[in-house]
């Protein structure tokens, strides 16, 4: 895993540059990243190229050594682009065409602006796609309108309206599938059906429009960004990667759809920023959880995976931006190295001393010298990482105990979707109640693939799909199937109610699914605040308020966990089966804090007589390329599990927070 | 009293229309609602009409023996409508003109839009007006635009601008009343004023402007309605009732204006959606007092009542939807019994599989047979009404003790909208302190009317006049006449301080009720959190915080109530006296949880030597049809006020949450 | 100082003109404020002008002795003017044209609008200017749009196009200064440019972008009050002064920037109307460090201060409107006396009965003749203020212990602005920090002048300069020199951490004020809620949770406050060193209370060997014309520190809440 690091040359005197790439490298960075945000000085006018400086800077960094990582500016459109044609503009919401001055505000829906883009790529990718200077490509950045997504423009509408004669090819299958006889929402033709906006509509979203406007979204992003791939495949041939940039809780896009795109998927991470995180320290180490989910989330498209962006110490853009820990900058590097990064970059080299991101920390500060905390921990990880490569047999297989745990957590971007549209409990977070099952899993010790449904689940011994809400025949035929031939299914609550258009079923609740979890879903209960209701399982009773059923279990179900209070004190919350070789486990409650699950999925693995560990939770060990690796976001010091034999490569037995160890 | 059932069969295969009808009867249900929202399907494109599949359902009710309640669709336009007359849509306050793909985006203020309501109402009237098989009309549906009222389109402006002329004659006289002479608001003509939008002023709306547009907005939705009713009159002769169905909290339309217009007046209600109501169960049985203040207040206007929509279970709309309690749908029943409603239908028969409502329950789940725990309860009331009919005479007079206690809440909407238009302490709330009276009513074992200033107050020993901000001479002799003439009255902090214009008094704060209360009233105070302040009634001690008078009364007036704290320790906070036959009271302030307001009025019966009951807040006790019935809302068990010899019909002598008895 | 009071006669019938004069002028008023939002009375339509009757009222207020202070009416065009010319109307940052029904919603950069201010202006100066009868003017009223500035209308974003090529001469500087190499933000032309509107824009706002644009709207702001009062300096001559009325917590405007055309400067304070103020009778009393901070800082502009508007009573904008303390009318008199007002008007003499402000109190009720609890206490303060001007030597000296306090406060708007445009703690609040430290100077008995840097430091022994975070060489060499002869220099966190335009330093951070305080700044650190941080000085803990920083003292500097916890405790958080003949003090904290700054300020006092006294917080002291003059905003008693043989002219030795004492 190699590091490096954004510089942004055309922000600093020219006669800066050589220093600065210098102490980049000396930092033990060892490839730079260029040219993100710069299209108004690579094409200072329409059609007008000015690589000059770029050319300079190419070299510069290949004189230290350096490869360069070059991204493509189409984030931000220079003033004439937009001034000559402001129907590229985003128009939000409130109906409110944006304007030029900050980023991200360009429609890609617009074919003027793809041509504009492909114009700027296409010049790049001619003069740097052969350049052996060039490693990698960047396409675009965190593409999105940070939170003023969707675009409501015209050729947005158009092309949805196209979007839904493709799929629907009629629009009585339309009115069919969205219910429209209701509220007289009838239409007759594709052309009258606009992009759904509450700001237009007095009552409730018809929420198959919503789900179909969702779908068309990520659909029409991934299209965009394949657009630019394909300009820049030829060009950069077998010897530089293309990959983008994706933000980890950003819904909007969808990562998978362009696994094949690219050679590899990067995305950013920026744990500390002032969001309550987990446990007293949450605010300065981050949240584990969210870190390890997104990175195994990330790897398992196409098992290649690079970190972006990665902050080096204090941001400018919380509403709140502390000091991280000490140490827990390089805690990230090597969580990032332990789930299998490639790369790990950090944004940004240097602190810069203009524009909106004048507090956002580099690896040195304003001056451009003055190494930061996190600067000095990059460097430190830096000689670890080269420590490791040395020291370290890459190419051991994992340790039996270790496999034979692993795990794949169902990640469905559409029912996540579909349930946050309509969550019937404004507390519900179906992200959060993912990440219940990821810390669960984590805290027994499995390695966890997080997996869309397009893979093969038969690689994993344990396979847990949380909150499935869509689900087709073809499906529930594979999870059964899996379970016969000897795999653990965990369906959680909210699973298989409704069909992928989104539609209940002409059945009883969750019906598909009810033959193979062996249990009736009576009904669901909901408990607005301060309400809280408490399960048992054996003696430990654990609480719930956003979303619990009531099950009614077949004969040969057995109940693992039962409800202690409410008007159905006594009924069953959770059940499991044998099926066929494997076992089948319906928790059908969501806890207020991961403690139900963990404990669940503990006995999923103790019936499948697979031995666990029982890590704090934060505490993550994980093995790679011949090591152990564990990492400790935990507030207190965690003992690592290193048995006596075992070569301590980096740190201690006993983790301290924001500590690491390494073994073999 | 009979119940019933809303259905779609537009929304379900044909072929199950029998099935579904058929089980609809069997669970005991006694008349059916169809055609709500079916504008697009009854006129597919304008002025071409589709009754078949109407003729096809009523027919199929009918051979059920199920008479049908038939909805005008005017809530919800065609698509062809909307696209083809652009104007007819609402304009919000942000200007926004609102689009298809909801309801009640409509605006009925355009000549365009009830032009084409009236085609579509009128050839409905024409096709079943005369048909048997009908037993009512329903005009529309909650008519508002779910807060997206006002509409501000051109339409209204105008409409709003004609009214003006019509109330004020010049404008000169508007200026006057406005007090436009301040900031010189001074208008020249009446087509400069606009209805006032916050989005389009700088600094506070003109309170009288405020008024006036609240008053216009709710006698054009009555104008609307009444239009609506004219069509249908002729064909509906006596056989088919007309009504609509008003949202019970909504204060934009006001219910008493159509009183003259409908045979009788129909709500909504929806008891359960994770509201904070009071009680530790309360998030599962509803508010016992909105729910019999607004009975009390819907069948005082024209004497008949029904309740069109009630809720069979857990609904899709609320922050939070959480289960009702078992047995709370059959309480709710009972309590609509209670209070004298004439029908209950339920909102709605079938749960949806698609659409903005699919998480809403029905009698019977999705898969259109399954009935679910309301239908259930549903069913059971069904049987438990017909025991009742069977086995009451219905005709027996109410007993003496109980018609002693009777007691009319005077509500003037405007006086409501004045005082919220304004609060002068934003934690203040109107509806909420008229509540707290009901409440200590009920407590009392008090029969209730709530009733408008339009009826005659000598039918009741007890007259409550709660915040009546705007009043006139002839009121306050009314009130005057009333007390003389041997009523008890009872007036609230925040009564008199206005004329009907909403200007304050060239006199002593709330001059013309000073002779009247025998109290001058020195100013009010109101707390900003956390403050609270304390009063004192003998030995027992209240908390408010929201408004308080000092009061200082005549030589012949009784202080009930006295400050505890603030600067003001000491001095009167409520006072009673005599006037002639009866007593006026006086209570100047509001306090935090209503038991302030039940000991007062508790103190008026005493002093009138009419003897009432101490029931818990939530248990309400009425006679109906020879019974009395008693329902539990509170969450602890509660004794019937069940006499050694009397018939028990249901239930038993102590009532546990959620449980009905009745006796005679 | 003399006391006054806003009348309209325009609400009032003509008759009661007379009696209400005369009864202003009973309850011991001086003068009389006249005219305010009376255009459209004045000018009832364009150009035909109407005086007959403000004639009147001028004639019978000299009639009983009143002097007028008249207003220009420019807050308020009348209906005619912007119906004629709509683009006067402001436009919002919703793209929403404002338009006529409240105030202040016009837009003063529109050329039009200005022509029509000077027409009426010059008309009234025109016959006014010379007349005897009046004693000053009022220019417009409390300058802004209420929350809705600034204005995006076309005419707002040419004058500040203009403005950026006045202030910046090229593109490039421009692009160069704002740091638009990042984000391709790059701009071609100035007529590019617009103000900046989160409404338009994507991400986030360019902060130079944003400091400019506040710089222009306060100049443009200042030079429209400059135009009016150009237009009557003139006929003004010597015997009417000019002036205008200043909101003190409104930050876009600055007052300072007219001090040179105003004669005095006026504001306005309403202390109570629901804020959630320190103590427990805060919300009766208001905030002492607000009126202190105010008065102190709008006197020190040019040396002549007056109040304008002080509230008599309840108002009616508040979210909660209480009661004010009995006294506390007088104490803030006193305390405005106290503070070296020349006058205190107080709006308004006569509560009105109809219009946006029917809640808000007077002198009289809206009866016009019951003088309100405030009404009697601004007539006893001018009985008292009358006997003082007796009694009172006016020009004796201050004595030398009092003067050897003496404190400028540094009070940089513009470092106020860009704190508060990104304070990377949500939580950070740049005016209670300064309040903080004025807090501090006035427990410690301190006369306080709240300065810009145009002022002279040398005539002040102490010099505070809180979070003054824009800096440039000459300032800092100003402090060195400050200090070195003799001065105590007290600067505070986040000071200097920025050049004027607001860009970071190429250095180590806050680079220029190192060598001077003695230390360097190795990072700073806030915590997001609930986390709370401490510190210590001596054996005392304090805590803090907005901002801190660490600091790494050099070898002279003596450590004053160190961090308690958080990973880097035992670290230097507050340091002093001497300087010359003088002292620096560095305090890089905010603390949650202000109680660590109250003490480390008397710390420096106490190094300085200058005697303090140690008041509660909220009693204040000062001395004005021969007199001492305590006021006790604290919720307790407190004893005011009477010599002795001194005479004690009105009030106790110990002061009760909302007391006043005054001896000499």
């Amino acid at each position: 895993m190699k590091l490096g690091a954004y510089y942004y040359p055309e922000a600093w005197p020219v006669e800066q540059w050589p220093r600065d790439l210098a102490n980049l490298r000396r930092l033990g960075m060892e490839f730079v990243h260029l040219g993100e945000f710069a299209w108004a000085l690579l094409e200072p006018s329409e059609g007008r190229f000015d690589f000059a400086w770029l050319d300079r800077a190419i070299q510069l960094a290949a004189d230290h050594a350096l490869p360069v990582v070059l991204c493509t500016p189409s984030a931000t459109p220079p003033v004439w682009l937009t001034e000559a044609h402001p129907e590229v503009l985003l128009v939000d919401a409130a109906g409110r065409r944006q304007r030029h001055g900050t980023r991200q505000h360009a429609c890609w829906s617009t074919e003027t602006y793809r041509r504009h883009v492909a114009r700027i790529v296409g010049a790049l990718g001619a003069r740097y796609g052969r350049d052996a200077r060039i490693c990698g490509w960047q396409l675009d950045n965190e593409l999105s309108h940070y939170g003023k997504e969707p675009c409501f423009c015209d050729a947005c509408q158009r092309k949805f309206q196209a979007w839904l004669g493709q799929r629907y090819g009629t629009i009585d299958a339309l009115n069919r599938d969205w219910g429209n006889s209701f509220w007289s929402q009838l239409y007759q033709r594709f052309d009258q059906v606009r992009l759904p906006n509450p700001a237009e509509l007095v009552a409730q979203v018809n929420p198959h429009q919503q789900l179909d406007a969702q779908r068309w979204f990520a659909d029409e992003a991934a299209d965009y960004l394949r657009g630019q791939a394909a300009l820049l495949r030829a060009p950069a041939g077998d010897r530089q990667w293309i990959t983008t940039n994706y933000m980890h809780r950003f819904a909007a896009t969808n990562p998978a759809l362009n696994g094949r795109d690219f050679d590899l998927v990067a995305w950013t991470i920026y744990p500390v920023h002032g969001a309550a995180n987990r446990g007293p320290l949450g605010f300065r180490m981050g949240d584990a959880a969210e870190f390890s989910f997104a990175a195994d989330f990330i790897r398992a498209i196409n098992g290649r995976a690079g970190i972006m962006e990665l902050q080096p110490g204090q941001v400018n853009w919380g509403q709140v931006n502390p000091q991280p820990q000490p140490g827990a900058v390089r805690l990230w590097i090597m969580r990032a190295f332990a789930a299998g990064s490639e790369f790990v970059c950090t944004y940004r080299f240097r602190q810069p001393r203009a524009g909106a991101e004048l507090y956002h920390y580099g690896l040195v500060g304003p001056d451009g010298v003055t190494p930061t905390l996190g600067g000095e921990q990059f460097a430190q990880a830096a000689r670890e990482l080269a420590a490791l490569r040395a020291a370290a047999p890459g190419d051991a297989p994992a340790p039996a105990h270790y496999q034979a745990r692993r795990a794949a957590l169902l990640y469905d971007w559409e029912s996540r979707w579909d349930i946050d549209n309509h969550k019937q409990n404004q507390e519900w977070d179906t992200y959060e109640h993912l990440l219940k099952y990821h810390r669960a899993l984590k805290r027994a010790g499995a390695p966890v693939d997080v997996i869309t449904d397009a893979k093969d689940f038969a690689a994993y011994p344990f396979l847990v799909a949380p909150a499935h809400q869509l689900v087709d025949a073809e499906l529930v035929a594979r999870w059964h199937r899996y379970a016969e031939n000897g795999g653990h299914l965990v369906l959680t609550c909210r699973t298989g109610q409704k069909d992928r258009r989104g539609q209940l079923w002409e059945a009883p609740w969750a019906g598909p699914i009810l033959a193979l979890i062996g249990a009736k879903i009576e009904f669901y209960d909901t408990l607005p605040a301060p309400n809280v209701g408490h399960l048992r399982v054996g003696a430990a009773t654990f609480a719930w308020s956003t979303w619990a059923e009531v099950l009614a279990p077949d004969d040969r179900t057995t109940v693992v966990a039962t409800h202690a209070d409410q008007f159905y004190a006594g009924r069953a919350a959770a059940v499991t089966r044998q099926l066929g070789r494997g076992t089948v486990t319906y928790i059908g409650v969501d806890s207020r804090d991961g403690a139900l699950e963990a404990r669940l999925i503990r006995e999923v693995y103790e019936r499948a007589s697979v031995a666990t560990e029982d890590f704090a939770d934060g505490f993550l060990v994980d093995w790679r390329d011949g090591c152990w690796i564990a990492t400790n976001f935990h507030h207190e010091p965690q003992p690592a599990p290193i048995p006596p034999g075992a070569k301590i490569l980096l740190g201690e037995r006993v983790v301290p927070p924001a500590g690491v160890s390494v073994w073999r």
